[in-house]
């Protein structure tokens, strides 16, 4: 293991310890003082990420690409005010059960931090602030690992959050950032057993993939969404080319928009030619079976593995069944068990679809495009859970905390 | 991959989908069959045991290991009684919460199986019937990986309970057991991504560490048990006797049983010499350190490996300690995190440990052997986790579920 590394977890686990023990004032005032500084420091904030945006465009990075990389004073202020939000949201930790055994022993359960989150991610710097916020909020310790696109910004960001940490009275490696960028430092990560309580990759699906498979610390999975919207035979044909045209193009870049279209033949012929045209107004490229070409010529062939891709862009596949149990069949082997919607007016087959397509979110006549902390009312999130053990769906504070048993006795022993 | 396993986790996959649409009803039914038939079928079972028995006694089997493998009729009842006391345990699924967004949104969370689960565990023939009842009861199809020295019982338990599953009108891969018990099977299963959704190892410290560090499934971590008692300088001493002489030597084969005794040197003078005595009747061997063997010179001395040792043993690692923090920041570096005992009549010393012991169950003035699902009310367990995520301590039938959000529209779309 590179000794630095090694030094940065022990760093945590100690740091961890303080801020487990801090009340939730302490640990709210310096999630409060972050936001405050993300503003009041702007300018160094910008600067730093102006050198990350000249390296960018000199490496030929897409307009696309660079304007996420971007901050600018209103983004800041965005940040900042996402920040506060999380300052202001319930405290997760030392909340639980009790109960008194008939022997008198007193049994509780009760939150408590995950101790040390791992966090390594792509994409924007918008998600250092949050990452760092959740964690000191739920009383964990956070190392840090971004991309090395945004490093000089990120480094900006966790010095100033550092410096917070320390006016609030806690230890400023609280929160740590990896510098080095390598993959090299990644895989360390993934071998930090007895350092890091968590991993959470959230990114590309190489990535996850890489980390999911490797590592040897336990990781929570994230991100990953090739979802469907399923039309039924009894759909609301209007309503469907809306939750359609919004699950697809309101965002096409994110894990809860839809990547494939699954259309009851009964309605395939009315409806086809409907959506179409509301798609064609972003230029949807739509790829389709043998029975959508049928209807739809213009549409390209659908290959087996567009039927098993997170295109991520403008490009829907499109699929004809003849039943919901054909739909549900389909989507339980295509999908990557994140977000899954019918439309229908038949209550039989809403519940049947709600209850046995396996995925984190499921949906009756809407768009997958609500799986988000926020929208489900559940505060910020540090990424969305597509596996089952811990944490399922949008992962906020309390998807950041365990639990332990405390337990008070007067001499009991067992009989 | 064995493609016979495939099979098998194919086999499972839809098992899993059928028992996941199983009411309470028919799955509680399925359990109270079991617990009948493994006395009515009682004969078969014993015949199959002795030849374990038989071959176990060929093989030399010490006598303490030949007692935990042996069947007998009151044994089969006990297996039948706890099976059966899983069947009147609360069903954990389709439980939650649920919010009305201001949209309307109705978003609902949900509880739902893992869906497959895989058990590899070592040990008593009791453990198949508890494990099969844990994962019906809670709709989780399981695929259990005994050991060999037990294949035979498990094979004559499993066919019982497969018999039962068809009676209650659920599918008999409900259950599966691997009658391979080479090491390659366990390689497998742990190769098994998109067929087993949790891995639960349950046995020695070898296999356990195996399968956390090389699994590619998710896995949840169980029972190496390195747990300390703490006696305070503000201890009730007589008190702190018995809580020891119960925690070593009650059941010292078992991981909630402790390994280290901590005394602080104000009260070791006074308490060491009684705690002995006491032992003694047990014949426990002490591992001291230079001022603990200055007290009780016939004590052996203890190496640095003594006191990371789950001896499992009449034996003890002894050690003094001049503060409770000394003792926190000891038991935090060697334990296991499992269970943690302080015998104290300070509040603040309590509260300190309490709070700042790293372990699934923390106790003041009880004895570390509570911990356990029957003794903490939560029923019957499969295992007792030590690592932080999904499950901590005791594993009953809410840890084996997940859960999934359900959202209910009426054609909404993301602004």
């Amino acid at each position: 293991m590179v000794p630095q590394m090694t030094q940065m977890g022990e760093r945590a686990r100690n740091a961890a310890r303080q801020l487990a023990a801090a009340s939730a004032l302490t640990r709210d005032r310096a999630v409060r003082l972050i936001a405050d500084a993300l503003t009041e420091r702007g300018e160094a904030l910008l600067e730093a990420n102006a050198r990350d945006m000249d390296a960018a465009r000199a490496n030929g990075m897409s307009d696309a690409l660079l304007d996420r990389l971007e901050l600018t004073a209103g983004r800041l202020i965005a940040i900042a005010d996402g920040v506060r939000q999380v300052a202001a949201l319930d405290d997760p930790l030392g909340a639980g059960e009790v109960k008194t055994r008939p022997n008198g022993l007193i049994v509780m359960r009760k939150s408590v931090p995950l101790g040390v989150v791992a966090f390594i991610y792509e994409g924007r710097p918008n998600v250092t602030a949050d990452a760092a916020a959740l964690c000191v909020k739920s009383g964990n310790a956070v190392i840090l690992r971004g991309s090395s696109g945004a490093i000089n910004s990120n480094i900006a960001i966790v010095s100033v959050i550092r410096e917070c940490l320390i006016q609030a009275g806690l230890p400023e490696d609280c929160v740590q950032l990896i510098e080095d960028t390598t993959r090299e430092s990644t895989e360390t990560l993934m071998r930090m057993t007895g350092y890091v309580d968590a991993l959470i990759p959230r990114g590309g699906a190489g990535l996850i993939r890489a980390v999911v498979e490797n590592s040897k610390v336990p990781v929570i999975e994230t991100g990953i969404g090739i979802c469907h919207l399923y039309v039924d035979s009894a759909a609301n044909l209007d309503s469907a080319v809306e939750i359609c045209y919004n699950a697809k193009t309101s965002r096409p870049s994110v894990c809860n928009a839809i990547e494939q279209l699954i259309v009851h033949s009964d309605v395939a012929e009315t409806f086809l030619p409907m959506v179409k045209r509301r798609l064609d107004e972003k230029h949807v490229e739509l790829r389709g079976d043998a029975a959508v070409r049928a209807i739809l010529p213009d549409a390209l062939p659908a290959t087996e593995e567009d039927y098993r891709t997170e295109f991520l862009d403008y490009i829907l596949a499109v699929k004809c069944v003849n039943s919901v149990d054909a739909a549900i069949a389909h989507i339980n082997a295509t999908g990557s068990g994140h977000s899954e919607a019918i439309v229908t007016r038949d209550y039989g087959n809403a519940q049947r679809f709600l209850n046995e397509v396996d995925a984190a979110a499921v949906y009756v006549n809407a768009s997958t495009r609500f799986t988000d902390g926020f929208e489900f009312g559940l505060g910020a999130e540090i990424g969305i859970s597509t596996q089952k053990l811990h944490a399922r769906g949008p992962m906020g504070l309390r998807e950041l905390t365990s639990y332990k048993f405390v337990v008070y006795g007067d001499g009991h022993v067992r009989e």
